[in-house]
């Protein structure tokens, strides 16, 4: 049992995005059917069009920072009704038994996490994502998205929003720590959000000295060219923790020179270009680098309660459907302030 | 005030280290003399005599794995007294009072610790280390040795052994983790041991499979060729831990995929060339890679006091003086099991 969907595909990993209509499984009776009202623009759409990660499928909707509005619930959802405002991120679907699962780490699990698009779902049916009129997933990836958030600049929580609340939150990031957040632009502008919200002294790292007013106006106390080591000599040594967003190739090791002792750099960026690590960086404070991936359902709820409690969206531009071939080439010359969103009215 | 004391040191970087003699400073109110037993070989000591770091200073007489017994302490000296089993490691000197030293992490000294050979000491000197008769060391960087332990194979353990103890106790390392040692050499050797009496299931992890006996005389439960990844599936993504003792090149995203999620790859050895690092073997997992540094003066003591407890010294050769050379030589080709110790005596 299906029906019919209008949405915005990737036919070739050559070719502009265009119209597409596909067909969605009719609600389970675990589903939830939700109309979506807004849909923002990750970097990684671009990647994943692209066939930049090699692992792509065609026709390919993509999207997964989709917000709408429940449209029907399955006879057995309980947590949803008609009306609520709702979100879907990075995930619809993992076993939910195995170790990871079981830690509300769903985005690591086990047997397998099916992605919001370019996945294969559980049914052997591909993944279609945000890009569309309207998205049906089980009840338990589905979040609450608080009455008090605009939708529209709440799309880019569900990824980009994450992306970044999740190291800070696992890290402890809190006042009285100094912060940096390197990269200002789709998740970097959210990473400095958060900091600043969790009390910390925000920094941004950022080659870019016009964005500077920005950052201020985000929450930042400076932005700092971090390559200019001469100059920032006396911040050397002295932060506790850098949430680092940049995917074009830099030098961790630079990076590295910033953080006091035992402190972390965590990376949320995935470069194409593999970066080369001076292990003496390392060694002489016992210091750490890490990875970090999305964050599980039971964080991502907690992060759009936070957001609902400080009133805390994403700085976007909002585009038509139509928009999307530009919006994706004016993103390859970082030209957003800091997250597209498409009106998805307009598909 | 100086005395004279013989050694044996490298006077450039391409010949064979000879005999050499100098002078040290008679012990000041605070300091301890030790009459030099034994002094490990630590494969630093090459790096150093053939500037491969790129910071010798020559004379050189290196060797920072010192054992001895006191023959006179400083009229202030409280901790230790004629006779008493000594040993001195790495460090010489440090301000004490910085945030790193209040931390008991002397290595980390932020005004400079001072190393026990090749570095500049607060007197404006420069330092010679354990390839000689005689030392002199202000007590706060001499640490006591049990009497239960025999000297020779107790040296190793001031740079070898509390450089395998540091991580394994920083990480927790204990009864219930399965935790893989990267390299069977003098640290690696170390690290099987302590990770083994702190109650891990060990595994070594050595592209030499004849080292499999001794892995398992030494408390592994087997030796396993980490490169081997299609006959070890069952072992990816189920490690605790993860201490890289290995200097060479090799490939720290092979040895990432053999931890469970958000755990930690910690290296101790300094690769000549920088490894390079893909970033998604981090982000998939929330795994982490961390260095580590010999330890503080505190945790030296704790390890010397647990080896006291429970037995444990390191595996050694014992040379004479001029057979260093010829050690030397066969260190660089792994023919040691596993540390070589200088009988001081042949000094």
């Amino acid at each position: 049992m299906t029906f019919k969907v209008k949405g915005y595909a990737a036919y070739t990993n050559t070719e502009a995005l265009r119209p597409f209509e596909f067909e969605r499984r009719e609600p389970r009776e675990n589903d939830v059917e939700i109309e979506i009202t807004h849909c923002g623009v990750c970097h990684s759409d671009i990647h994943q069009v692209k066939n930049e990660w090699g692992s792509s499928r065609y026709p390919m909707v993509p999207g997964h920072e989709i917000v709408g509005i429940v449209t029907r619930v399955g006879e057995k959802v309980t947590k949803f009704k008609v009306g609520d405002h709702v979100g879907v991120g990075c995930l619809v679907d993992s076993c939910l038994s195995c170790p990871s699962c079981q830690s509300n780490l769903e985005q690591f699990c086990q047997n397998g996490s099916v992605g919001t698009y370019n996945s294969v779902g559980k049914d052997g049916q591909l993944t279609y994502g945000g890009y569309s009129q309207k998205v049906v997933v089980r009840e338990e990836f589905t979040l609450k998205i608080p009455k008090n958030l605009p939708l529209a600049a709440t799309a880019p929580l569900l990824c980009a929003g994450i992306t970044t609340y999740s190291p800070l939150r696992h890290w402890k990031v809190s006042k009285g720590m100094k912060v940096a957040i390197v990269g200002l632009g789709g998740l970097g502008h959210m990473g400095v959000k958060f900091a600043h919200a969790f009390g910390a002294e925000v920094y941004v790292f950022s080659k870019s000295p016009k964005k500077r007013d920005d950052a201020l106006k985000l929450g930042a106390k400076d932005l700092l060219n971090y390559e200019d080591e001469a100059t920032l000599k006396n911040h050397q040594g002295t932060f506790d923790f850098i949430l680092d967003t940049v995917s074009a190739p830099h030098d961790l090791n630079t990076l590295l020179r910033y953080l006091k002792i035992e402190k972390n750099l965590v990376l949320v960026g995935l470069p194409d270009v593999p970066p080369t690590l001076q292990v003496g960086s390392l060694i002489w404070g016992r210091k750490s680098i890490a990875g970090s991936l999305i964050g599980g359902i039971k964080e991502t709820q907690e992060m759009l309660d936070f957001c609902g409690e400080h009133n805390i969206v994403s700085e976007i531009e909002l585009i038509k459907m139509n928009e999307i071939n530009t919006a994706y080439e004016r993103m390859l010359k970082s030209d957003v302030k800091y997250r597209f969103v498409i009106d998805n009215k307009t598909i």
